[in-house]
C-alpha cells in the first residue's frame, strides 16, 4: 500500500530523476535564473511561423533534451506524460508524436508539471515502466491570445494579472540511476471559494496550494521545517501572500523554512515590471523545478524540497458563462540522492 | 513489475469494477442499446441553459450514481480520474468540484474513457487507492459548437462524419469487492497518417486502434479467440472497415472473435440516419461499455472482452492551420468476475 493518509502517495522504491530539461524565451533568460537553464531562446518565435509551432517547438526541444541527459533514446523511453494549456493540449500531443513512447496525456492547467511528474512517478514506482517522462510547455502568446486578447492588441492589464511564462521543462523519471529522488506525491482537491477574474488567479489559486500543503503536511507526518525549500507555483505576489495568511491560520509555520512561488522566482520585477504580479503558466514551475532548483540538489544545496504546483482550471467559455475558477495543487517531495533525513 | 511487454499493463490484483453508471441524452436513448443505460433524458438541454452545462451535469449526474451503485460515499471515494473534449475539460472540472475527491485531469479525445479506467486501475493495483473513480461525458451540441460551427447553422456534412453521442459514463475501481475486474491496459502510442479531414476521423484513427490492438495481442500472447467480444470505440462504418483489413494485414484473424464498434452499436444507422457514419465523442465507448457490455458480463454472457477505445487529439485550430489529425487508442481487457481463462 504505497497510500499514505487520505491522498498522498508514498514511493518506496523512490524513482529517481536521471536526466531534465529546461528550454526558455528570451525573458526567462534575462530572468534571475536566466543562467540555470539548459537553452534560452533569443526570440518568442522559436523560428516558427505561429505561436503554436514555437510552443510545440519548446516541448518538443526540452523532452528530446532531457532524453538525451538521462542518456536513453527514444526507443527506450516507455511512457510520455504531457499536458498544457493549449486547447485539447494540442502541445502535448504533437509533441507525443515525435516522441514516439505511448502517450498519458494530461490536464492541470498550470499544476500539470507536477500532475505529470506524480503519474511519472507513480508509474515507475508501480513497476509499469523502467523509464518514463514527464512534460509541459506554456507560451506567452498562445496563451494571451486563446485565454485573453489576440496578442497585437496590447491591451492593458490590472496589477494582479500574470504573465505567463515561455519555456518547456521535461524530466526523465526511471527505476534505478544518479539523481535527485521522489518520495511523495500529494494529489489535489479543487478549490473554489468563488473568485471570478481572470486576472487575479494567484488569489483564485491560493486555497488550493494551502489545502494540498496541509494535506500533505498532515498525510505524511512531515513539517515545514522537514524540507530545506518549499515553493508553491505560481502564484506570484498577490496569491503568495494570500497562502502565507491562509497556512498561518490553519497553524501552519511556513516561516520554519524558505517558502517561495516559483512565478516570483523566474523574473525579476523591479527590472521587468512588464510582468506585473509575477510569472505563470505550464512552463513556469516546470522550468524553475528542472532547470534550477533540481541543479541545486545536485550540488549538495538542498536536501528536500516539496513542489506545490497551482493550475486554475479556467477555460474563456466558462468564464464567460459567469462561472468561478476552479483551482488544484499536487504537490512533489524531492529527495538529494544519498540523502537520509 | 507490472509492465508486460512494451506498453501494457498487467494488473496482478484485478481491480474490480464496484459499480458503474451510463446517463445520456434522448437519441441514444432511441437507440439499440437504450434499454441498457441507467437514465435517459428525454431532452437535450438536460434542464440547463447552456450546452456546457447540459454537459457537465451529464457527468455530474453519472459519477454521482456511480457512487451510488458502487455504495461509496464523496468522501470514501479517493481519486477522481476524468477528461472531456472541452476547452481546458471543464465538464470534468467542475464535476470533480462537486464530487470533492483529489482530481487527475486527463485528455486523450475520445479514448478518455479507457486512458481514465486503465489509471483508475493502476492507482488501485499500485496500493495508491482503495476507491478510485474514471469518468467522461460528451454533448453532441457542445462538439458541434466548440469543433464545428454554431449549432444554429444546421450545416450538412460528407456521410464520412461522425455524430457525438450524449452521454456519460462512470466506473467506479476498488481494490476489492464484486464486479468484473480489470486484468490490463496496453497505453497507445501516436499513429498519424496524414489525414487532415475533421469530418473523417474514422479513417484517422483507425491505425491508430491496429497499432494498439497488435501491442496488446504482442505484450500479452493473447490471440483474438481469447476474448468474447472485442470492441473499437469510436471508429464508425468508415474506419472500422479500415482496422480490419489494416489487422488482417497485420496477420490478426479478427475473424475468430466478435469484433465490434462502440460507435456501430450505440446507434440504428438505419432508423437514425442522422447519425452519419456512427457515433463518436468521449461518452460513447464509456456509456456501452459501462451501460451495456459489464451488463452482459455479470449476467454471465461474456467472459473476457478487449475494449479499444480511440481518439483524435486534433483541435479546432491545429487542423485550421493546416496540421494532420494525431491519433491514439487505449485498450482496458476485462474479465468476468470468477472466470478463469
Amino acid at each position: 500500500m504505497i497510500l499514505t493518509g487520505a491522498q498522498t502517495w508514498e514511493f518506496k522504491s523512490k524513482p529517481v530523476i536521471i536526466g531534465t530539461a529546461s528550454v526558455v524565451g528570451p525573458e526567462e533568460g534575462e530572468g534571475p535564473l536566466g543562467g540555470d537553464f539548459d537553452f534560452v531562446y533569443d526570440n518568442l518565435e522559436i523560428g516558427e511561423k505561429t505561436w503554436e509551432k514555437a510552443e510545440r517547438k519548446l516541448l518538443e526541444h526540452a523532452s528530446s533534451l532531457a532524453l538525451s541527459h538521462a542518456g536513453i533514446t527514444r526507443e527506450e523511453l516507455q511512457f510520455y506524460i504531457s499536458g498544457d494549456l493549449m486547447n485539447q493540449i494540442i502541445s502535448a500531443t504533437f509533441s507525443a508524436r515525435k516522441i514516439g513512447a505511448p502517450y498519458i496525456g494530461v490536464f492541470g492547467a498550470c499544476s500539470t508539471s507536477m500532475e505529470s511528474l506524480a503519474m511519472a512517478a507513480l508509474i515507475v514506482d508501480a513497476g509499469g515502466a523502467k523509464y518514463t517522462m514527464a512534460a509541459t510547455a506554456s507560451h506567452n502568446c498562445t496563451v494571451e491570445k486563446q485565454f485573453r486578447y489576440p496578442t497585437e492588441y496590447g491591451s492593458q492589464k490590472p496589477p494582479t494579472a500574470q504573465y505567463t511564462i515561455t519555456g518547456s521543462g521535461a524530466a526523465v523519471v526511471s527505476s534505478s540511476g544518479s539523481g535527485p529522488r521522489i518520495t511523495h506525491a500529494t494529489i489535489g482537491r479543487i478549490q473554489d471559494l468563488g473568485v471570478k477574474d481572470p486576472f487575479n488567479m494567484g488569489e483564485a489559486m491560493a486555497p488550493a496550494a494551502a489545502d494540498t500543503l496541509v494535506a500533505h503536511f498532515r498525510d505524511t507526518g512531515r513539517k515545514p521545517e522537514d524540507y530545506d525549500l518549499i515553493v508553491t507555483g505560481d502564484l506570484a505576489t498577490v496569491g503568495h501572500a494570500i497562502v502565507k495568511d491562509v497556512l498561518k491560520k490553519d497553524g501552519v509555520n511556513m516561516g520554519a523554512t524558505d517558502f517561495k512561488d516559483c512565478g516570483l522566482m523566474i523574473y525579476d520585477r523591479e527590472k521587468q515590471p512588464y510582468v506585473m504580479a509575477g510569472g505563470s503558466g505550464c512552463g513556469c514551475s516546470a522550468v524553475v523545478t528542472y532547470g534550477h532548483i533540481l541543479k541545486k540538489m545536485k550540488k549538495g544545496e538542498l536536501n528536500r524540497v516539496l513542489i506545490a504546483a497551482t493550475g486554475a482550471l479556467l477555460s474563456p467559455l466558462s468564464y464567460q458563462q459567469g462561472e468561478t475558477i476552479p483551482c488544484i495543487a499536487h504537490a512533489v517531495a524531492l529527495e538529494r540522492e544519498g540523502f537520509e533525513g
